[in-house]
């Protein structure tokens, strides 16, 4: 219970609580951080100024990174503490005015990015791009069951929610003419991932184990890869995706702390054959995140996080098992989230099959990849404790001309 | 002429001044600019207190970063400055006292990263490399000639020479065996490259052409990309190189301003096919920087940047062509640069052609790959202007045993 007056059900309750940065529509305004708790935003930084919380002075920093830097047990007790100050009547009356209506701040990338790196975790989905880009050879490649295969991504060009997407130009390949031409992609695609944000930072030369993500991990966004397929399938061998991934990728304005997620735990997918002795988990899980695709306001999938193949423990362990370190603020995203139903997948390219079944939305309009004006939402929803709902995202993102 | 009094052709003379960032050996010392000259380093934070150069405070950072993102104006005119200041005698005295000996200094990495891009444009290495690793395919890809391939790598495992290279582990099908083992990479390697530091930024949806190479790039380092051949070869397809290169990646300590190189510009190969028209260049050129590569103290190899088949501008060009944006502290290399003779290579895997031509070493020591305990070294050379010869790198690496 909440002196806030939220309504029931709620999926931005005290039970979420998830962090953001934002600045408001003031001359000399500067990115501040807040939590999100129902349509209303809290000041983090005017909280601790306060005295209402200590956090080492980190919630008055215009990202998230040197709190991420301070690992769980501050992670814990900040939350523990705002929730307090949320729920005890005695604070409503130092707390209130440091309440904002979310429709008056303007969310800002919350994390200033070190490395984003982008996995390959769902079979389904890596299934149907196996068929659609490479008929010839076996739908998963040899190595798939073995590793979580990933590649790095571009972390300059990862983007808040909302920000407008330019419809990327590069070379093509018009029915695989013998030489390419330059043009604006007519490919243009969404991925609908789950990305995990990491806190504290590894050491160069030494390995996390799965066991080391709850410490490691911070929470998580939703991310959208948008992936102009036409680019991609010219450019990816032999080095992997390049321009075709790395003109945009949304996340989320609010990072849901791993800690909203306790009641969403679900037991994850059995691997087989065996995974090797560094990708284990003795308490091997998944999340119950249930994602919604809007395109143009038409839900179009329902991609389930829960049957990923591998887990983020295991992504984190894989990351490292080479000596790479990590640090406060790098991003490691799941994937497309595709499930074995077509309404489930987690790409248009799956969802249309290459473009070969375009899809109706609800206004009537028929569409196989993304056109110029169309809206692409991603929102998602995991159990929360006591019966409640946890809300991720949303990821908005507005598709605009070439420039 | 300078009234430091250094040797008669010093490669790291007033005509190069390459700026970097160092400690002093003093508990509390922290990270402050320098440029090095000969065989002392001018300490740019005291100069710019000192009233002696003005650039709007970035030369007291602790990282190159606010100063690369003034802009080549500032860059010129500090460069200008600085030259006048080691030249004119009337400054001796007072400038003397903020030089202090090279040996006393150490060296930290001269940039925050923000992406690390590293291309494949030796048309002798990606040769090499396809009959190595795709014996059954023509040895280059089909869109080799056509783009500048590149992918990637992890910024936050960026570090500066000096720094000891721990031997990853990972996934590795000894033999080609059914199912992958884990343990310590049996092919570790080098790879030598040029590589190129961003400064200013562009705007996210916008290209940038070939023709802002100069007004957006800063300088050049050498770059040891440190690859594990048998992590690599299990893990790369489809997405590309991941843990086979992102456990290191040396760079050196100085960054050489493109301002030092003007003299080292030569033609670029000729291009054939004709390239797409974002990829054309009105001046079309190469630098002629001449590498060493030395292992344990022999030079096994001399790779020549100047017969690179995709050109810096063109690299940057494509980068961008998609809308990506740039920001100041970006690192993008050249790829392994190597020449069409055995001695000309940047790999160890061509120099020992995949280990199956081993190598022996001055002192009588026979090497496919990397021991532990083994030491590489790369330096590099060009024309300076006046006849002088600008000095690169050096960029230094020693592996030791897997944690």
């Amino acid at each position: 219970m909440t002196w806030l007056g939220l309504p029931a059900g709620d999926v931005f309750g005290v039970h979420n609580l998830p962090y953001g940065v934002f600045t408001v529509d003031d001359p000399g305004s500067t990115a501040r951080l807040g939590a999100r708790v129902g349509d209303l935003v809290l000041d983090l930084g005017a909280v601790e100024r306060a005295g209402l919380v200590e956090a080492a002075g980190t919630l008055q920093c215009a990202t998230l990174n040197p709190f991420l830097a301070l690992g769980r047990p501050y992670w814990t007790a900040v939350r523990d503490r705002l929730t307090v100050l949320l729920t005890d009547e005695a604070y409503a009356e130092q707390v209130s005015p440091l309440l904002m209506p979310l429709a008056e701040v303007r969310p800002r990338l919350p994390l200033a990015v070190g490395d984003y790196v982008d996995f390959y975790s769902s079979i389904d989905h890596a299934t149907n791009v196996g068929r659609l880009f490479r008929p010839d050879s076996p739908a998963l490649p040899p190595n798939w069951r073995h590793l979580p295969i990933g590649y790095h991504g571009r972390a300059g060009t990862v983007v808040v929610s909302g920000t407008d997407v330019v419809r990327p130009s590069g070379q093509l390949r018009p029915g695989h003419a013998p030489s390419p031409v330059f043009g604006p992609s007519g490919r243009l695609d969404v991925e609908a991932e789950v990305g995990f944000v990491v806190g504290t930072a590894s050491r160069l030369g030494t390995a996390l184990s799965t066991a080391d993500f709850a410490d490691h991990v911070f929470g998580v966004v939703l991310v959208n890869d948008w992936s102009a397929r036409d680019i991609q399938s010219w450019e990816y061998q032999p080095l992997g995706p390049f321009l075709g991934k790395s003109f945009a990728t949304s996340v989320s304005a609010w990072v849901v702390p791993l800690d909203a997620l306790a009641a969403a735990r679900v037991p994850a997918p059995t691997q087989s054959p065996p995974v090797l002795p560094y990708l284990t988990e003795t308490d091997r899980y998944s999340y119950d995140i249930r994602i919604e695709v809007v395109w143009n306001g038409t839900v179009v999938s329902r991609p389930p996080f829960a049957g990923m193949y591998w887990t983020p423990a295991q992504q984190l362990a894989h990351l490292t098992a080479n000596g790479a370190s990590v640090r406060p603020g790098d991003l490691y995203a799941s994937g497309t989230v595709s499930g074995p139903q077509r309404g489930q997948v987690g790409s248009f390219l799956e969802l249309t099959w290459g473009g070969a079944e375009p899809v109706t939305l609800a206004d009537g309009r028929i569409r196989s990849f993304l056109e110029d004006g169309d809206t692409v939402t991603l929102t998602a929803t995991a159990p929360g404790t006591g019966g409640t709902v946890v809300g991720l995202g949303e990821v908005v993102g507005r598709v605009v001309a070439s420039a």
